[in-house]
C-alpha cells in the first residue's frame, strides 16, 4: 500500500503548494482521492501513469478539492483513453462536469461513469475481490465524505514444504487453498491449518478531510493502519473550527488515539502558519505516531 | 502597454508549460485574457496583483482557455475582494460558474458580473475614456471571439512654452486643451494647433486564439500594433487545420501581413514540436517581425 500526496494545503493553489489530492496504490488499484486545481500537473511531476487511474473519489464540492477534475477528464480524452473512468462524489458532480464538457462540445471518447453520493451514514461504494471502499460521513460546511480503503482478508496460502512432507497430491491443492483438509500418502487426514500459512494482515487507509472534530467517525475507522486527518488549524486558532468546520492538529490526534490508528498523517494546513512542524508537535502531545503530509511525499505501508 | 504571457501552449497544462492566459496592462487597466487551469499560480509567479484585475475576457469555452476561472473567482473571494469583477465570455459561462459556486455553497462577497457574448459580428464590449475593447469573431470548433484592445486618441496637449511666449492667460488652458484657439496678451487669436502638441499615437493589441485561418478578421484588426495569433501547427501539419480549426505559423504571418500589423506574436503551440524556433522561422518567411510567446515572457510597446 502506497500513498502519494499530490497536494495537502488548504484553500488555494499557490506558487509552491497545491490543494488537496492524493493517489493511493492498493491491491493493484490506483485510486485518486480529491482533485484540486493543478492535480494533473502534480500527477505528471510524480510520474503517475494516468491510464492506471480508474476510480476518482471526491470528498466534497469545494474548489480546492475538485476544480482540477474537469481538466483531468479532458486530458484523459486528449490522451485517447478508452477505459471506463468512475467518479465517486457528492450529488451535483455529474451535472457540473457534464455542463462543462457540453459547453466545450467536448464529449469523452471513453465511458465516464458517475456514482453520486448522498447517504448520511457510512456506505460501501466499491468492492472487488481484494478491496472495499466505504464512505466516512464527515461534518463540514457542505455535504462531505471521507473514504476508508480496506484490503480484504486474503485466504491462507498453501505451505508447499509441509504438503510435500505429508505426500499430499497436487490435485488437492486448490481445495486446500479454499479451506479443505488434505489426505496424506498414508491415507491420513491432515488438518488445513497444518497445510497452510496465515495470510498477511489486511491493511487499511482512512482519508478524513475536510471536517470539524467528529467522534462519530471513530467506530468506522477503528483499527485503521494509516489515518489522514485534516488539521487546518493549531489549537491557538481553535475558535475558528466551529464556524469553518475544520479541525486542529490536536483534534486530529485525538481521533487517531480513539480509533487506535497505526499512524496519523496530518494535512490541509492553513497557510497562515510559518512551520508545519508546529502541527506535528501539537499532535504528538496526544498521539505517538504522527507524520506530516507534504506535496510529493510518499508513505508506504 | 505591457503584455505578460502566463501560458501559451495548446491542450493541457504540463509540468513546465501552461494553457492560454495573458495579462494586458493598458491605460491603467489590467485585463486578464483567457484563464486556463493554473492561471492563478501563474499570476502569483509573475507577481501580478490580483486586486488590479477588474475585467476577464474569455475567448471560448474549451478547458485550456477557462478551467482556471472557477478557482480564480474563489480565490478572489478568499482574498476578501470587494470590488466588482466583470467576466466577458461566451453564453453559458454564467451558468457554469454559478453552478460550481452553488455546489460549494460559496457565494462571492464581491459583485460578480457576467457579460455573455453571442454576436456573430465584431462588437464593442467595453469602453471608457481611454480604451475600447472589441470582439474579433473567430472560426473555431465552438463559438469563439478574439479581442481587440484599442487606446483612444487622446486630445492634443498644451505646449506651455508656446502659450507663455504668446502671453496666453492660464484661465484659457482648459478650453485650449479641449480644442479652442487662444487669445494672446496683445488680443490676437492664436490657432489651437500652434498652442498644442500632437498626442501620442494610440496603440492597439489584438488577441486571436483559437481559430482556423480567417481572412475576414483582417479589416477588424487593420493596422494593429501587436497581434497575437495562434499557430498551433507548422505547415507540415496543415492538413489538420480544417478539422481542428487551428492555424499554422505561416497562416498567422499571412494575417499579420494583410492587416499591416506592427509585430506578430505566435502562440498556442501544439506540444508535438521539439523547438519553438521552427514556428518563428516559418512565419518569418511571410512576415518580417515575429516574436514567440512563452510562459512568463513580457512584451512592452
Amino acid at each position: 500500500m502506497k500513498l502519494t500526496i499530490l497536494g495537502c494545503y488548504a484553500a488555494t493553489p499557490r506558487t509552491f503548494t497545491n490543494p488537496t489530492s492524493q493517489v493511493l496504490e492498493i491491491q493493484n488499484h490506483l485510486f485518486l482521492i480529491d482533485c484540486g486545481e493543478g492535480t494533473q500537473v502534480q500527477l505528471r511531476k510524480n510520474r503517475i501513469k494516468f491510464s492506471r487511474i480508474k476510480h476518482i473519489f471526491i470528498s466534497h464540492l469545494h474548489g480546492d478539492h475538485f476544480f482540477g477534475l474537469p481538466g483531468l477528464i479532458s486530458t484523459f480524452m486528449l490522451l485517447g483513453r478508452e477505459a471506463e473512468l468512475h467518479i465517486h462524489g457528492p450529488k451535483g458532480i455529474k451535472e457540473a462536469m457534464t455542463l462543462l464538457l457540453k459547453l466545450g462540445d467536448s464529449w469523452t471518447n471513453y465511458p465516464l461513469v458517475f456514482h453520486e453520493l448522498h447517504a448520511r451514514g457510512s456506505v460501501l461504494i466499491l468492492e472487488d475481490e481484494k478491496v472495499e471502499v466505504h464512505t466516512i460521513p464527515l461534518d463540514h460546511r457542505i455535504y462531505t465524505n471521507g473514504f476508508l480503503f480496506k484490503e480484504k482478508q486474503s485466504p491462507r496460502t498453501l505451505d508447499i514444504g509441509v504438503a510435500k512432507r505429508h505426500g499430499i497430491s497436487m490435485e488437492q491443492f486448490t481445495a486446500i487453498k479454499k479451506g479443505a483438509d488434505g489426505i496424506s500418502a498414508k491415507g491420513e487426514i491432515v488438518a488445513n491449518k497444518e497445510l497452510t500459512l496465515p495470510p498477511p494482515r489486511p491493511r487499511s487507509y482512512a482519508f478524513c478531510s475536510d471536517t470539524v472534530y467528529k467522534q462519530d467517525i471513530v467506530p468506522i475507522i477503528q483499527g485503521v493502519d494509516l489515518l489522514y486527518h485534516e488539521s487546518t488549524f493549531l489549537e491557538t486558532e481553535s475558535h475558528l473550527c466551529e464556524r469553518t468546520k475544520h479541525s486542529t492538529a490536536r483534534q486530529a490526534a485525538q481521533i487517531a488515539g480513539l480509533a487506535g490508528a497505526g499512524q496519523l498523517i496530518l494535512g490541509h494546513y492553513s497557510t497562515r502558519y510559518k512551520s508545519l512542524e508546529l502541527f506535528r508537535q501539537e499532535a504528538l502531545g496526544v498521539f505517538p505516531s504522527v507524520e506530516l503530509a507534504d506535496d510529493g511525499k510518499v508513505f508506504e505501508l
